[in-house]
């Protein structure tokens, strides 16, 4: 049988030997002794165990499936059952053209993707009743976190206290205590039902409804709040909104939660969707990704990424937030979900998670069990003075998993999952088994002051695709708008995009797995914790680290584990003037903006000319700053891809100048098997699963990012208050493992190639990668490599020259690869002007052929434009991309024929990808932002 | 929260009132009162369990799949472990895209899954070694009778002696004797091995590898039995022909057997793809579907079936056959995983099995177990006077299941999931524990006469897929050819096109419903088993009938078993002359195909001039055939899509001229919870599961046929030798339960639709149907059908006269909806000249109101060029469909715009689908025969 890494792996062993030929090497051991500096080449054989195939993999997550127990969940504390459409489940979820896509940065094939997202942030706007909502963030805790920094910009007030109510989530106010303390920020916990609002602060965060399940009439706190020039944020549940009066109207500035319960399995805590909406004045302080409607070459509606000057990437170290991603996939099945109920089946299903509640407060009150709270949506608190426990554990017998708030309390949540004899199976885990729950009164108990009073989600979209037929199409409809890996290469630079294979991807919806509550009892949770630990263990293998923590959402959210971390290790030593981070100029924005978010300040050391650091410049800065040298961040290959031979000498200039050396992992693909940072130098990297370790990019995220570190950092890892107490960095995720729900992808994928598997993907990464290069050499000069110095595992194509030449840009090339059937590769990043394109190990030579074709075939349109023979402006570089409305209108302006503009290749020919938009107008949709559903009448002709 | 029915009924309640309105009915009681002759009509609600939730059903389904064992299956037979390779069984079996789509009749928009099936084709023949192979058939042992009838037809010899090998399969010898019966084909066994072949016959039917794992030479003895005159059939193991000498080399004229070890799960029986290819020669007498290359309006080269006049549906009582339909979704997964694999993984795979054979016979030996052949390839069959039944419990008690030949005999077979860990589990259930695997000498006992020396998928198809990436992108590229269900409406009439919903199908692939062994012990099988009890008593129930059997895996073998039902019981009765079926002239043909294939003859009843079967005909040919008159096939409501008021007249002078009424189930979507035909007047009746009962029509294949009686007909259901024996039918499909691995999908619809939502859906079907004949009414004639006559769930729309006086066919509106984004409804059936329309209750309002504009538009067309406006031979109608290559030429010669030709509606321009190729010229196909992949250069242009 083929071996998995076979099949991961695109090249066949005939194709790698032609391969060699043309970059010029006999054995890919040979290249990889070129391109890797011995000083830092790792001899020995991973210690991993060996790899195994699909049936064995897959028969072995089947036994951890079966060691996690998923009970009825009424734990609550924002983490709900919730049923996943099954067309949903099967047509998103599962399904490739959804999963393999990347983030929409070339808008024109995203459409599908975007409408999604567009709809995700118009049912964000509408139930929270604030006009601007983001494309999704990472959970509801980070989310809550971002609005704290967001209320610091944005309020005038010269306080660093910010004000949570006491009745907050306690993950929430775990990660936000995190985020806050680096930055000076005092966080203050009121009990605001009873307590006043302190002299002076910033802002509140409020609890909505409360993490007791009351549900509490805020609107005149939020009056004296912003009396006093704060900025309130409401977290807000969305379901609940669906029948209590919305957030904007009770006047919360801004609005975070989590879209987890609109269809999204739990998990065992994400991932999911996090949400932030604001009011009108504030669109341009939102972290993270913001989808707007613009208008595409022909004047049609499209949609993309709306504002992104806000970003880390752009910003850098002046950036407000280190978000990359989104939790797109995430996002568009809480979308779906949405479009598919409408605000009649939302509304519906919030009222019978009401009445499940009403019917258990009545059942408890009818037996004597006092319940704390009148007021409530979904969520009931029974005082059972010392029995708490107990009663939690007679649940617990009868498959219903409750909340032990403390000795004398105890939580149960409502959801749309619960039914009449989940209601019965709780009353009788409280003694109270004789209690005819159809005969109880389902009063309502949300009171008349917080009834809903406007309607919301009444777009068309949210009405027409009620039948699963329809909701089928609808899904079909979108993702043929898009392209993603099941189409052909997507060679983007830096991002890995990689074979997404089936086998990892399909555990992840198995209930055993995907029915997990984060909080649920370690007994029930047995199998995601040897996976986890699993996990954990060979991830330090492959990276040479002590210890790695999971629990980071997001590669971003990685980099600030690491480097609150390297904080912590100086402030533990006394060394608290260590605050300075070096970064060298080629580095990944987010980079300055982590250092910045973990209380650090940023100086940048240059680059030399080959795009290495500049050794010499380091010396300077080192020198300059050495007293309160923090940290180097530095990535390797370098961002330019390469593999840099100064590096262990860089490690240890650093050290011996105090500071500790971040790795950071965006390309461990080049490295795994070949080297271990943890072991040429560097002290804490973060991995990106969704890159080098298979977890799908799904439009934009989820993206794990787990952090490793060297056994001396290890105790300041992230933390989390339902794993440890008082450890000295807090969480910087909701969940304690983040979006454990997807590490069966990076275990299978471990465990499927096995030592070898990885090491061969890695050197067939770093062949395809410079021969691309070798193919493209003398039709685009490629930046920092030549026959001596083999590129890393990505290679950057200088368009600068051809540019001034011809006046052609990258963006031209870009978008007319798109009628060539290619995704572009990544666009002036890390340098303006150029392309950087990232094969990875998964695309076989006959898709690598036929990119490198089409980019030579461009170059020769080129040509023609710089000869003169096709004006500036009608050529068809500068019309890409060409859609079908276009080469099939009865008109033909242009100065190249139509068959020029739709079938460039033989390729093309075979199976055409048609674009749904013409190139799109950026700066036209930022100056009218548009970020919900627009009417309909905005797409007439 | 939303009912499941409101989900799978396409139009609200709200369209549902506006259809009325259009309609002209009040309520759609009104409606079915007015359709449905009131002495049929059922008034009592269906005895049915109340609909449940998806959630609950997929609960429930989940429970019945784990009280199924699914064990390590050694038992062979015909039946394999197989790993369906993770991304063909997500993106196939998994993906609407292949599953809901059709049968190719419209080849212009079925391309992918015809360029699968041609990849099918070209497996079975090549590694048949025989020219020509069809595009599948039902299963092993129903292609072994096909293959009996077609050297009947082929044989010059006058013998009615069939010879079949003792070394055959039992259920195979027991299909072909069932069918031999009626046929007057005497089936004798001989065991060719020590005995002679008889004196006279004109085929004979040999087993290679053999039921008992042997592998003989026959060369010799086909060329005797050649010699003799007769056709010989080898019915050979795929794997084992990847190693051993292919079948056409040996001499055989025809190849049956399965392909369901190439990657189809065993689903306790079905459903898989069966196979038959044959010699130069005898390709015309092929039964069943058979894709041929032809070319499209513009020389490219283009899939289509072939030879379609061979079928029933044309040749009637003249066909051989009465197969309707492929497996074309398993034929597709098995080309798939060949594709996959390629000719060397395939070798491998066989290598391997036939190598853990071999250690299984020489530790059997070792340890002093005798082996009863020397020269196998996968099973062995040992030697244990007395103790088999020991052994095999044993065996069963470590997971595996071994077969008991009888007292002193097990059979155990290898298959490509079998492991050194089973063998030595094996070994241990005979006692030998101690034996060392790794030890055993794993000689090659194939002997070297025997080995294959010819190669086999040398097409580039079969080696240039071999990584996950490039094999996903393969799929993707042929299902985006194709127009299934979740692209848009398939409109045809008597196909009953609904939505098949992803809570249906998702159970169809849990592991303990898709690895059960048809011939696993009953204590391995109960979620089965309560699982098909529950669906014969619900069908029973619905239907009005007092027995049902689950095992024909079609419909026409389903109209088998009820004929051979009705014979049986004449002749039970000792009514030996009765032996005519009275068959309406508007039956479908497989009617009479299945009559003759019964043993009867075959009297076509007229209708008269409203579509309704002419009673004083029908009188006339009772008295002309009255004591011979064994039944009469009527489909209700009748093929003309008309509720008959005669039916019970009907029935009621059949039964007193001591006939059967056999009602044909095709159109029962339009009677559930309405009437019952079991209680109107019919003694039996086939079912289509995958039409009212939500099996997806898979691209032509799989379906369901089980056959309905009452109860004086229940004890002549089919039996099968594995359930009982000495029953006086035989079986009719391979499989105990036919194809039970997808009898969870109607379970499911019934579950979750309960009484209420199916009678809701039949009166819907009907309300669809009668809004589209009034939409349509004043732009097409509809046949049988007025204002005060409804039509049921389809109408007939009348081009007889357009064709007349415009010169635009029924084929040119067919192929121009291709250009509006439809599936064509059914061409010339069954009235020629017109189109049947079928909307099902699945098309919500939106969806059917595109559908009347893009027939009305069309209509606008076609008076354009009855007006002389465009030319008969130079408009958009006669050059439908326009391919993109098309409407982007360089040059436009045609004599309306591109934009007509592309975007004929609003709709189009929206979700355009493009077809690959243009019309497709069927006639050069037929008269140029090419039925395996043509070489790379027939598509260069």
């Amino acid at each position: 049988m083929t071996s998995f890494a076979a099949r991961h792996i695109g090249p066949s062993a005939d194709e790698q030997a032609r391969m060699l030929k043309t970059v010029g090497y006999e054995t890919v051991e040979d290249l990889m002794t070129a391109a890797i500096p011995g000083s830092i080449r790792w001899h020995r054989p991973l210690d991993l165990p060996p790899a195994a195939s699909e049936a064995d993999v897959l028969a072995e997550l089947r036994a951890l499936a079966s060691a996690n127990r998923p009970l009825v969940s009424m734990i609550g504390l924002g983490y709900y059952g919730t049923h996943t459409p099954p067309v949903i489940l099967r047509n998103v979820l599962e399904d490739p053209s959804w999963y393999t896509a990347y983030t929409p940065y070339q808008p024109e094939i995203s459409q599908g993707r975007l409408e999604a997202l567009l709809n995700f942030q118009t049912v964000v706007a509408d139930l929270t009743g604030l006009p601007v909502a983001g494309a999704s963030l990472l959970d509801e805790a980070t989310a809550a976190a971002e609005a704290m920094t967001l209320a610091r910009r944005s309020s005038k007030v010269k306080s660093d206290v910010y004000v949570v109510d006491a009745d907050v989530l306690p993950q929430t106010l775990a990660v936000v205590r995190t985020r806050a303390e680096p930055l000076g920020i005092e966080v203050r916990v009121v009990d605001l039902a009873t307590d006043e609002l302190p002299d002076a602060y910033f802002g509140v965060h409020l609890q909505y409804p409360g993490e007791s399940g009351v549900v509490r009439d805020h609107e005149a706190l939020i009056g004296r709040a912003h009396a006093a020039g704060a900025i309130v944020t409401v977290a807000a549940d969305l379901l609940a909104l669906c029948v209590l009066r919305e957030p904007g109207a009770i006047g919360a500035d801004v609005a975070v939660g989590s879209a987890q319960r609109f269809g999204v399995p739990m998990g065992f805590g994400g991932p999911h969707a996090g949400y932030i909406s604001v009011r009108q004045g504030l669109e341009r302080t939102l972290p993270g990704r913001l989808v707007g409607v613009s208008k595409d070459a022909g004047g049609a509606p499209a949609y993309r990424l709306a504002l992104q000057t806000r970003e880390q990437h752009i910003r850098r170290e002046k950036a407000t937030s280190n978000i990359c991603t989104a939790q797109v996939l995430l996002a568009v099945t809480a979308s779906m979900y949405a479009v598919y109920h409408g605000p009649d089946g939302l509304r519906e299903i919030a009222a019978r998670t009401h009445e499940m509640a009403g019917r258990l407060a009545a059942g408890l009150r009818a037996g004597g069990i006092a319940v704390e709270h009148d007021a409530f949506f979904d969520t009931v608190a029974a005082l059972v003075p010392g029995q708490a426990g107990q009663i939690v554990e007679s649940a617990a017998a009868r498959g219903i998993n409750l909340r032990r708030i403390d000795a004398d309390r105890v939580g149960i949540a409502c959801d749309e999952t619960t039914t009449f004899g989940h209601v019965r199976d709780v009353l009788a885990a409280f003694g109270l088994a004789h209690v005819d729950v159809t005969e109880l009164d389902p009063a309502d108990h949300v009171p008349a002051e917080l009834r809903r009073a406007s309607s919301y989600l009444t777009h068309p979209v949210f009405s027409s695709h009620r039948s699963e037929t329809a909701m089928l199409r609808y899904l079909r409809k979108l993702s043929d708008k898009d392209y993603a890996l099941d189409r052909g290469m997507i060679p983007l630079g830096s991002c890995t995009m990689k074979l997404n294979a089936t086998a990892e991807m399909e555990p992840i919806t198995w209930p055993e797995f995907a029915n997990i509550h984060p909080f649920a009892p370690a007994t029930q949770t047995q199998g995601y914790r040897r996976l986890i630990s699993d996990l954990e263990r060979w991830l330090a293998e492959v990276t040479g680290y002590d210890a790695v923590s999971l629990q980071p959402n997001a590669g971003s959210q990685g980099e600030l584990a690491g480097l609150l971390a390297i904080r912590a290790y100086h402030l533990d030593r006394g060394d608290a003037s260590r605050d300075m981070c070096l970064i060298p100029s080629s580095a990944h924005g987010t980079n300055a903006a982590s250092a910045v978010m973990a209380g650090m300040r940023v100086a940048v050391v240059a680059c030399d000319e080959l795009g290495n650091v500049d050794l010499a410049d380091l010396d300077e800065k080192i020198d300059r700053h050495r007293d309160r040298l923090a940290a180097i961040m530095v990535t390797y290959p370098s961002t330019h891809g390469v593999y840099e031979s100064g590096i262990s000498e860089l490690c240890n200039k650093v050290h011996e100048a105090g500071g500790q050396v971040y790795v950071d992992g965006a390309n461990l693909n080049a490295l795994l098997g070949y080297a271990k940072p943890g072991q040429f130098g560097a002290d804490v990297s973060h991995l990106n699963l969704h890159k080098t370790f298979c977890i799908p990019h799904g439009g934009g995220g989820p993206g794990v990012g787990p952090v490793a570190v060297r056994a001396h950092l290890a105790r300041f890892l992230p933390s989390h208050p339902f794993l440890s107490a008082d450890a000295p960095v807090g969480p910087v995720a909701a969940a304690p493992y983040g979006s454990a729900g997807i590490l069966p992808i990076p275990w299978a994928y471990l465990r499927l190639m096995g030592p070898d598997g990885l090491t061969k993907a890695t050197a067939t990464a770093v062949l395809a990668a410079n021969y691309v290069a070798a193919r493209l050499r003398e039709h685009y000069p490629v930046l920092y490599s030549g026959a001596e110095h083999p590129v890393a595992h990505e290679c950057i194509l200088d368009l600068r020259g051809i540019t001034r030449a011809s006046g052609v840009t990258v963006a031209d090339v870009a978008k007319r690869l798109i009628d060539y059937g290619f995704h572009a590769p990544t666009m002036s990043f890390p340098v303006a002007g150029t392309l950087m394109v990232e094969p990875t190990e998964s695309e076989d030579l006959g898709e690598l052929d036929r990119f490198c074709d089409a980019m030579i075939a461009i170059k020769a349109e080129i040509d023609r434009v710089a000869a003169g023979e096709w004006p500036a402006g009608d050529n068809p570089l500068a019309n890409a991309p060409h859609t079908a409305a276009v080469v099939t209108a009865d008109e033909w302006p242009y100065a190249y024929p139509r068959s020029v503009a739709a079938y460039p290749s033989a390729a093309a020919r075979e199976a055409k990808y048609w674009p749904p938009v013409r190139r799109i107008d950026d700066s036209y949709g930022d100056r009218n932002l548009v970020c919900s559903c627009p009417p309909a009448s905005a797409y007439e002709e």
